[in-house]
């Protein structure tokens, strides 16, 4: 077994899905969380190959980029799709997860140059509420047309558990109505109670993204 | 051999790595050009798994989501890395690309939106020229590190392609001098040297996107 280190901030954000990725596959890591702001970062950044957080450490071989990460490791892990055709499925809709994120990105974006909350809200209402909507859409499609109640193929694959997340960030933050999205919820009750999923969620870091 | 369609715009963009990977397998494929204005777009756009294109056809199967094709194409004919490790390098550049790609679609909505000359290129100096540089970084450590002048392993992945072509495309709207980046020009010489690309270069429509 390779030792595995994924390097990441105290949320749950884009390294989430590789952390339930370890606990799915029952397969020790060393979840490296950093704090914000207490310099570790500072330090590590320049270290990193693409000077951004995650990093996955395979016996010292490191990996960037959340979504390649989380492919090699469904993979190595059997979530990745059972076929080409599934697998390319897979990829399309963490791809659409990706750019629907540019528009959570430019929220925190405007957060952070210190806009008034007023301003953010506005940003919110008039540039991730429609992408969300659009987003959502696409997804209920998926599932509209899904035999097994999971996005790709007859189970499981790092697409639902992408998907679940970002539903559990937005819910977080007041940006999903459960009682208008019934198909997104079943979803998500499907993932959460699959055991070692539900085992890990119920002890995990709360946070907020 | 599986009947394949590739339906996009009349532009290389999100499309030619695709159509260059059929090159290189020596693959026929059907290469369906939109017109940007003439409709068929529109009547096709419902129609599409995510709304969007382009979309690749495998025998009426349809996958959505450029990075998706690509990866699927260069899975099929062996240019998606040889080992797991080779794969995940291969995807994390390319999600790399897809970032900066993010800054060039800002521009582009700019442009859309009906905004100035002047001001399109104030937010090209502001955002794009940052955003360029950085992934030019990033880039050329990788190939500093390189024995074999490809980003990936010892020979051309579906990351040097796009790599390749985000170039192109940079340098015919003068966002990129050849003499400040030799790695990126060695790098695009050397995939252009390939014969079957570049016969496919010599007779592809010129656009400039």
């Amino acid at each position: 077994m390779p030792s595995y280190k994924l390097t990441y901030f105290n949320v749950r954000g884009y390294g989430e899905p590789a952390r339930i990725l370890f606990h799915l596959a029952d397969v020790p890591f060393e979840d490296f969380r950093m704090t914000i702001g207490d310099g570790t970062w500072e330090n590590l950044k320049a270290k990193t190959p693409f000077g951004q957080a995650p990093v996955l450490s395979v016996d010292g071989f490191e990996i960037p980029q959340s979504a390649a990460i989380n492919r090699y490791l469904a993979k190595q892990f059997g979530y990745a799709g059972k076929t080409p055709e599934e697998q390319a499925w897979t990829d399309a809709i963490v791809d659409q997860y990706k750019d629907f994120m540019v528009s959570i990105k430019e929220v925190g974006k405007a957060s952070a140059a210190g806009k008034s909350a007023e301003e953010v809200g506005k940003i919110i209402q008039s540039d991730l509420v429609p992408a969300r909507d659009a987003f959502f859409v696409i997804i209920n499609k998926i599932l509209e047309k899904s035999k097994s109640g999971f996005l790709v193929g007859d189970g499981l694959t790092i697409a639902d558990i992408v998907i679940v997340e970002c539903i559990t960030t937005l819910d977080k933050h007041q940006l999903f109505t459960a009682s208008e999205q019934p198909k997104l919820v079943a979803l998500r009750e499907k993932v959460y109670a699959i055991p070692a999923i539900k085992k890990w969620v119920e002890i995990r870091p709360d946070t907020l993204n």
